[in-house]
């Protein structure tokens, strides 16, 4: 296995921007597609090692953020990564286009309601990060409203990071070509038509908008507490692996344990 | 393999108690411990079908509720009935003793807000039952108090089946040797020594006053539409076995598909 890249490659820091990254960069150079998957296999039963031990423990938290435009993978990346864990532990939110209660609200209350808690891990398949890219694109908030909305996301952040949440955030980096073609395909397989919207065509017409965007949030939200990661996403199977690497090494650097057994439990016998 | 024995066996009828169910009871004759192993990986992979077919068609719920005395085997059962699903559209929400802002509400209140949406199957980890069992075994309640709970129960998962719910109920039913070894396990096993909690010997002392609340609660509230079965639970792997094999009877009996194809996709062109 060619050594793995730091991750460092692909965090994002103060003046990167995602034309730094390819796209189609392959990080991980296994032999075949059967090698890829059978090293993800490993690294899924690992992080149920590691969430189980999460879990034990029953103090800390981590979130898994996830962005990237239509098609980019991000069900696709929650099949995988998680195809080795158990609900016990592991949840997922969803974030739509925000109902009329939610619109009621702030743009982070629905987003804070789903937090994890202690011992879960929570994956956000898409997030408060909405709020700060179709708003834009759109023109319904100034440069200025996105800038606060940037503030208010970080300082969010840092209180989750500040009680016990380690964030992770991944933004799923894709081509235009890319994107055409899987596009493309849920047009073409019957058993994948369910997944097309026409409106992810509104959205790619305005593509180069969008990747501004992200470059803008990317740029004024890479924290130290709560990093972004470009990953690269042409390709699934490279894409998975890179985030369930990611993902394990900041959970084995947690150095979780089991909690330390009461001592008194010598002392109890079972009637 | 013996022929399955009908799930009737095992719902609850008017007249039913525990007593009527050995809890070691077996149910499979597969052979040996590695075919009910293989065979629970069969079911595991095929219920991920089922559930993707759920997910996909988007509009139909399933409610799986898990209820069992302390070491039943809850979480073992959701470990591994859904070793195989993706947390992208299974759930588990766990019901501990209610909180102050809980209580100051109804008691189905904080079930109501974690039911399954359109294309979800969540499972209940505890639920609005444990309201019929503590306070009853501990005169918190009258036996009025306690009938008029059950008749709001039968309401609302009335209220539940009617608008697209599939309710599935399972009572996980250990012998109290069963539970008096398996609560030994997590005192002598140093990584189940955080499992073990102090109330859970409290609960077993009053082991025959709480199975008479579950006859009671099992009496009163196994209906057509949400029936109860009583699962024997003392085998860990015939227990998951059974629970599977009844989920994945009755997410096949509810004959999902995908989606038809909007006729129109076939004149979309990606720019």
């Amino acid at each position: 296995m060619k050594k793995l890249p730091s991750f460092d490659a692909f965090r994002i820091g103060p003046k990167h921007t995602l034309s730094d990254i390819a796209p189609d960069q392959k990080t991980f150079d296994l032999g075949g597609k059967k090698e890829e998957r059978a090293h993800l296999e490993v690294l899924a039963l690992e992080l149920n090692d590691l969430q189980n031990l999460l879990y034990a423990e029953g103090q800390r938290k981590v979130l898994l953020v996830l962005q990237g435009m239509d098609t980019s993978g991000k069900d696709g990346t929650i099949r995988w990564v998680f195809s080795r864990t158990s609900p016990l532990g592991v949840h997922v939110a969803a974030f739509k286009a925000p109902s009329a209660k939610e619109k009621a609200h702030d743009f982070l209350w629905r987003c804070h309601a789903v937090t994890p808690g202690a011992g879960e891990l929570t994956v956000w398949n898409r997030s408060h990060y909405e709020d700060v890219l179709v708003p834009v694109v759109e023109g319904w908030i100034t440069k200025a409203e996105a800038r606060s909305r940037f503030e208010h996301i970080n300082n969010f952040e840092k209180l989750l990071s500040d009680t016990g949440t380690t964030i992770i955030k991944c933004m799923l980096h894709i081509s235009k070509d890319e994107q055409r073609r899987r596009l493309q395909d849920r047009l073409d397989d019957p058993s994948k038509n369910w997944k097309f919207a026409k409106e992810d065509l509104t959205a790619r017409a305005k593509w180069d908008v969008y990747q501004e965007a992200y470059d803008a949030l990317l740029n004024a939200t890479s924290t130290r507490y709560a990093p972004w990661y470009v990953i690269p996403a042409d390709n699934k199977r490279q894409r998975n692996l890179l985030i369930a690497q990611l993902l394990n090494t900041t959970l084995r650097t947690m150095d979780l344990q089991f909690p330390p057994a009461d001592p008194l439990l010598d002392q109890i016998t079972i009637p």
